[in-house]
């Protein structure tokens, strides 16, 4: 669905910019993918200018885009077409017209596609931004491009299952040569040394446990009622809602992180959807022992942006979300292990929710220690899980609540 | 989709019960409706023992099923076949079967199917109560019922639209004479006086505007961004957000409520789903006039427990969830009027959301005064409208939040 008229241009047109680029649309291979599409439920979570002021006001991520952008206008954007993916208020290709991009695709989904279509024509490029409102699986451009700029990082990294999409763009509109911003990014976890959250949780259970039998007290004298009949029920609920819920909210600095173990590293140019999401593999915590049990994993990503470039060189930035670097909106996504974890081995599976492909469930195995027992533990990585702000808080970094982290936590 | 062989009885058993019953299932018209199926979604919102601690806390709702039920044993309970549709934790089956009921089918389409199973063994019912996991629309009772009982209201008496699912099990499987618990439901509206809750939303809106210039100003500083060229679109949407959208939250009853209007009042035995959604009618609010406008309208339902009874008579119980009654956790609706009503007539136009059909709209038509100008206001009546609480809040009749009514709304 295109956004009227106006924001497509006239196929001439369009045409006449493909000429210039350097591959036209006639050999895309038009691969339908198996993914799902992005759902409504999905787009709604950024179909309101408040649901974009957090990320706006996240500096990290602005100014690493930013600097991305403009410490390579000359190399990668001057002259060249652009896609951005997922432009919301159209910032980025905003900046890739800035650094002298001859046409940006913007492809937006929600009703935020009319405001990129405001921001374009302030910023004076409203005949190089075109903005294109719908689903990139379900639009046709009118050429290759050369660039694929998109902010496609969710919680954990890999939330939202945006990049599914993006993956999508690169395989069927990239030019051969062409660079993707970011263009890789890695997925971490650590161990994090002793922290406040894990006692707290136990006592959580104990009062919510102690709750019901109030309630069944209640119930029994005002009613007849044997409430009891579901305690056993009542407490297994509340272990799985407190222990196997992924907690989405800043770590400090000041928290013990654990020597970085990293999940994935992919090279954006070439990885594909099954590296992502649906694997298995191992990582060695080795912090945890018999004596130095391990009650809780913190997860991170981060990204870079090295199109062409060894690490390192002038042009070469980094959007680092880990509790060691500046706070981000993203924040840390911390999973508690109960039993804690006292062998180093931990077996990591990533796949897609069956509930929602937007969101992820997460799955750790690890020997509980002595009697050998196996644990497996799920976490669920949504965006309502705990710790998320609902639209009555403030906008921006989210401050923590139901961690103990009180001092610095926002 | 049946939970399990044991929760269905053996094919004779229920063709037993049946032929003691006043009538069979042979003759039942199996109507097709054309609403559309309960969704996961809206089941996920009763699928934890979690979901009910909030619904099984609140007095009056618990009391009024209770005292009905109870008071009216002999005269519609003893020796009967009761439906109860989206049973829960099975309490209503439960005094259903204290009440001498010969069976009941308790309907449950959630996990918590498995918890009223356990209550009804665990009050030595497991053989007069059949849990029936699944949705009514999807079900087959093996006879018709002499009973239908349902808690099946939500806010503002019709979100959640359970109650069509309520009107077709009552067109389907209630035997002639058969009775509807509860018989009657109304749903009304009144002026609040000068509630502190409008002027709080117009500061509101100026302080997001205010945000909106700082983020523009650092973008602009930061970025070169001209982040102001959305500022009108900005104020739109947070006026928008604040002033359409329905608060529920308890008015206390020291508010000052005008003189209820009745918007519906229908019988559960004949009413039919166009009365109760997407209708128009006009109501009166005496209290706006241009010397006194009316800021706020709050709205409320009352159900009663009469079938076959004169109003007053021994067993005619009432469940009223009005402002001037004990709290129940349904609360009160209320809906800012921007501009303010100075003219009696309101129209009022109720329908299902079209992007949930478990979500409702309200639009509210009037003359804003001299010069006379027509404004329509339409308010989303959501389970995540403003003023509910998350999971992280404490269970039970919930705390007003962003209504200036600090002393007794809770």
């Amino acid at each position: 669905m295109l956004a009227g008229g106006s924001s497509w241009p006239a196929r001439a047109t369009a045409r006449l910019l493909c000429i210039m680029s350097a591959a036209s649309t006639d050999d895309s291979p038009n691969k339908v993918s198996a993914n799902p599409l992005p759902t409504a439920e999905y787009f709604a979570e950024y179909g309101q200018l408040y649901d974009h002021v957090g990320m706006l006001q996240d500096e990290q991520r602005m100014t690493a885009y930013h600097d991305a952008i403009k410490l390579n206008a000359e190399r990668h954007f001057k002259g060249k077409v652009v896609l951005d993916l997922g432009a919301g208020t159209g910032v980025l290709s905003i900046w890739a017209a800035q650094a002298g991009a001859k046409h940006v695709y913007a492809v937006e989904a929600t009703d935020v596609a009319t405001h990129a279509e405001k921001m374009a024509e302030a910023h004076g490029f409203g005949s190089v931004i075109t903005v294109l409102r719908g689903r990139m699986e379900e639009l046709e451009l009118p050429c290759k491009v050369d660039v694929l700029l998109s902010e496609w990082m969710g919680y954990f990294l890999l939330r939202e299952s945006m990049v599914q999409s993006v993956l999508l763009a690169r395989d069927r509109w990239l030019a051969p040569g062409g660079v993707m911003y970011p263009s890789s990014a890695r997925l971490l976890v650590a161990a994090l040394d002793d922290p406040p959250f894990v006692p707290s949780r136990h006592s959580e259970v104990e009062r919510h446990v102690a709750d019901w039998d109030v309630l069944a007290s209640d119930m029994s004298t005002r009613y007849g009622l044997s409430l009891q009949a579901l305690a056993p029920a009542w407490r297994a609920e509340q272990e799985q809602y407190t222990f196997r819920q992924a907690w989405q909210g800043l770590v400090p600095e000041s928290a013990g992180i654990g020597e970085p173990q990293v999940l994935l590293d992919v090279d954006m140019g070439t990885v594909q959807n099954d590296e992502l999401f649906g694997w298995s593999s191992t990582v060695q915590i080795s912090e945890a022992t018999p004596e130095t049990p391990v009650t809780a994993l913190v997860g991170w990503f981060d990204v870079r942006f090295c199109a062409g470039l060894p690490e390192g060189a002038e042009g070469c930035v980094t959007l680092d979300t880990s509790p060691t670097a500046a706070p981000t909106h993203w924040a840390h996504t911390t999973v508690p292990l109960q039993p804690p974890l006292t062998t180093p081995t931990v077996g990591v599976r990533l796949t897609q929710s069956t509930r929602s492909h937007h969101d992820l469930n997460l799955t750790l195995s690890y020997d509980a220690g002595a009697p050998p027992e196996r644990v497996g533990a799920s976490f669920a990585i949504t965006a309502e899980f705990r710790g998320t702000h609902a639209r009555s808080g403030e906008a921006g970094v989210a401050p923590a609540d139901g961690f103990a982290y009180d001092d610095d936590a926002a």
